[in-house]
């Protein structure tokens, strides 16, 4: 198992790198910036799309797939969105290779270069709205709720393995409605949908607010976003959704008869999780042993590990083991009995407890006389031994507590890390020490700007659930409306 | 709902075309080649999906994520790989765009070439095998069972919705073992899981083969394959498992210790099926009504439609469909109750005939009175009237039954439509209506391409049950050792 691990503190960007591979999570690969997710990491993944997947179903959302190439011309329909996006876009220009005239070589072949560049997505609003105009004729047409889970490509500079890649797995919502109202109200619905999902599912408490316009998403009107704190006092968004207005409607020239037999362009949304999600998730629990995970979200809740001397003890011990194995899977809990005699018990105790299992449970010859098991929290590392009757029914209840206990202990440190301040000097120390600012800001973008080049933080969020109180700007002094999250952020 | 529809008979072709997209299962996109999958066809796609994703799971698959992007030159490590897909790869050249001197168009931006061009994957053995060097020491670390969801790009010609796209979805198993006994065993058990996938849930026959070798995959020792029969006479080959011996793990130097601890190289198999089958499954049952969906792939597996006069009448009928469809979906039938007052019954009859729906239930006033309900079968249209009590069984069997129909009828169409042929006359007469023909064949590449240049047929494959008997080649006349499927093919 995985040992020369920094610690937190000696190293919390090295331990985070460490972390994702050494838990066998994800990996670089042989491309600039993007990664390969391995089975360990992507079983995590497909839990996560599976409980997202189930949120978005049962609130009226359909699954679609719309092409991954998107005509260049298309960017320029939506001007700030075509800003936002264009410096980091991958293009194909040929589509053909041949082999070089010395015969040695693969070459791309000159002539077949595409009439028009094709864009990569890095989102897919114009590709969708493009084809959502021959959708759409009447109010009759609306809403329509499509969600797509697709790869994306943003040409990063600095790539980090899950929170920042140059690929990277997502959902994208893109949603048309008759009303701004209904669309606002889809807007927020989305933004419920991820802030249930990041703290019942991924145990990470979040902030729900908007951006200001400094960091809203490229052709929205409002972004709504959730905000989570790292346990480097650094800010990582988790998920946004966007009022979009009439702006694709209007980009794209799509149109709808109302009820009233009038005209009108649709209103939009669009909103997205991805792999960053894994990041928030590794971030938020693991500790200097390794990894963490909420039990709702491992894809082994609990591990079963025999100690024995002799085959006959191994043999006796697999019958209990195999009969708690069935008891907890008919409750749906995930299990695996690790009979391995290729690894000695040690060697699976720390095997497991890097790569987060939530429960160990351990039988040995001394168990079976007394009918106990040991009982091992990741959490909290506690051990206890426990009478093996109805042992599926105390399990069950000890992986709620943990995924509670990850919750509030998550939770206590976004408390104890969130700081009220109001003057410019206490800013500037507690920004360096990490955490959440609530301070109050004038308004402007200017002043936003100027506080970035100053401390490297930025407003996370406007909170929707805010103080209500007016102030003066910790920058400019200027009057302030409430008070908004500052922090630096991944 | 979907009219000017043309039969099999008049235009197959357009009636296959007019199917998709009238039935909402796709459409063209604006990017050449590249279609939008709409949600009632995604829906068919993800039970399809799942379906598959549990066979590979249950036999020790595990899913993982490689990247989109294959750097040029890994493309030319494994010479015949490369000949089968350079001429249809979709190269990315540059990572920016700016906006032009005159600040009114959008264009690539010169100064952000990549130094080695990227392909977008049109398969990823070479990226993961480059992968897997750095998983694969030593026997212990065999044998890796992977499988990817994901997204290809092949630049095609000539496309067709489904059944030859630019981009299209699928899933891609890539194992690497110890020996060739266990990858040869491996691609047999693939074969197996894709047959029973087609017919089982598909409800598609198909015959196992191998390719010949003009036919096998681009770097394969062997390629196994399922083949289907069209009702048009046109064979589509609806999934392939490849053997690829030792020629990736050389190409990419994946060598392991054996526990005689030697060095060796590691043995491959890769195998694949995509959003092709969807064009299989339309292709197969549908019929001038329309689409007809399998009950196992079928979104919606029964409708119930109300009549009514009156809003009261409404109100009790609608009292005893939602009784109906709960204690159906208590079986875990999927059931839509179609109780919009925007569209007469007889619109929505047609609406979900045309879409595939396998049971139409229809409860009116009368059936009220007399606790009967109207049951309509979309594979074989009939109706009758069925005593209320116990539905949900009558239903639940008359599933099964459709889904065991379709089969057959599928089966009984294959077998009407293959013809064992013995002469060249014979075999140019008869490949002309279509259907399998199963004749001798010198086993050469120049007597199969010259069969292909006069007839368009190819070798669809070479049974894996197979008569055992020698004879002459159909062609040649020379020795031929065993009869092989010949078709045309999509």
């Amino acid at each position: 198992m995985a040992k020369n691990f920094p610690t937190r503190k000696e190293n919390y960007s090295q331990w985070y790198n460490d972390l994702v591979i050494k838990a066998d999570l994800a990996e670089n690969s042989a491309v600039r910036g993007c990664m390969v997710i391995k089975p360990y990491g992507f079983a995590i993944w497909e839990k996560m799309q599976a409980a997202l997947d189930k949120m978005f179903k049962d609130t009226g959302h359909q699954n679609a797939y719309f092409p991954i190439f998107i005509p260049k011309s298309f960017f320029n329909k939506e001007a700030s969105h075509v800003k936002g996006f264009a410096k980091e876009c991958a293009v194909v220009t040929h589509y053909r290779l041949k082999t070089s005239e010395d015969g040695k070589e693969i070459v791309v072949d000159e002539d077949a270069k595409l009439e028009e560049e094709l864009i990569i997505r890095p989102t897919s609003e114009t590709i969708i709205w493009d084809t959502y105009k021959n959708w759409i004729q009447s109010y009759r047409d609306l809403p329509i709720l499509v969600n797509q889970w697709a790869n994306v490509v943003r040409w990063e500079m600095r790539t980090r393995l899950f929170l920042r890649t140059t690929e990277f797995l997502w959902q994208e919502g893109h949603t048309a409605h008759e009303t701004k109202k209904e669309a606002v109200e889809e807007t927020e619905k989305i933004l419920n949908i991820y802030t249930d999902f990041a703290e019942k599912w991924m145990a990470v408490p979040v902030l729900k607010g908007t951006k200001s316009p400094n960091e809203r998403f490229a052709g929205a009107v409002e972004t709504y976003c959730i905000e989570a704190l790292m346990q480097d006092g650094k800010a990582l968004q988790a998920g946004t959704s966007h009022f979009l207005g009439q702006n694709f409607a209007k980009a794209f020239d799509v149109k709808f008869l109302t009820k009233e037999n009038k005209l009108e362009y649709v209103w939009a949304t669009s909103w997205g999780v991805s792999t960053r999600l894994m990041g928030a998730l590794i971030m938020a629990h693991s500790d200097d042993n390794g990894l963490v995970l909420p039990p709702k979200l491992a894809p082994i809740q609990v591990v079963i590990i025999p100690i024995y001397k002799k085959k006959e003890q191994l043999d006796l011990i697999s019958v209990k083991a195999n009969q708690i194995k069935k008891a907890l899977e008919q409750k749906g809990i995930s299990v695996k009995y690790d009979d391995r005699d290729t690894h000695k018990p040690g060697w699976k105790f720390s095997e497991y407890e890097f790569k987060g299992v939530p429960i160990r449970l351990v039988i040995g010859p001394r168990d079976l006389e007394n009918e106990t098991i040991e009982v091992a929290r990741r959490d909290t590392l506690e051990k206890e031994v426990l009478q093996i009757t109805d042992i599926e029914n105390k399990i069950e209840n000890l992986l709620k507590q943990i995924q509670s206990n990850l919750f509030q202990k998550a939770l206590s440190f976004r408390e104890d890390n969130t700081f009220i301040i109001d003057t410019w000097d206490e800013f500037k120390e507690r920004i360096e020490k990490g955490g959440f600012i609530l301070a109050h800001w004038d308004g402007t973008a200017e002043t936003e700007q100027k506080i970035k080049d100053e401390t490297k933080a930025t407003i996370r969020t406007i909170p929707i659930e805010n103080l209500n109180e007016e102030g003066k700007c910790i920058y400019t002094g200027k009057h302030s409306k409430q008070r908004v999250i500052f922090a630096r952020a991944y």
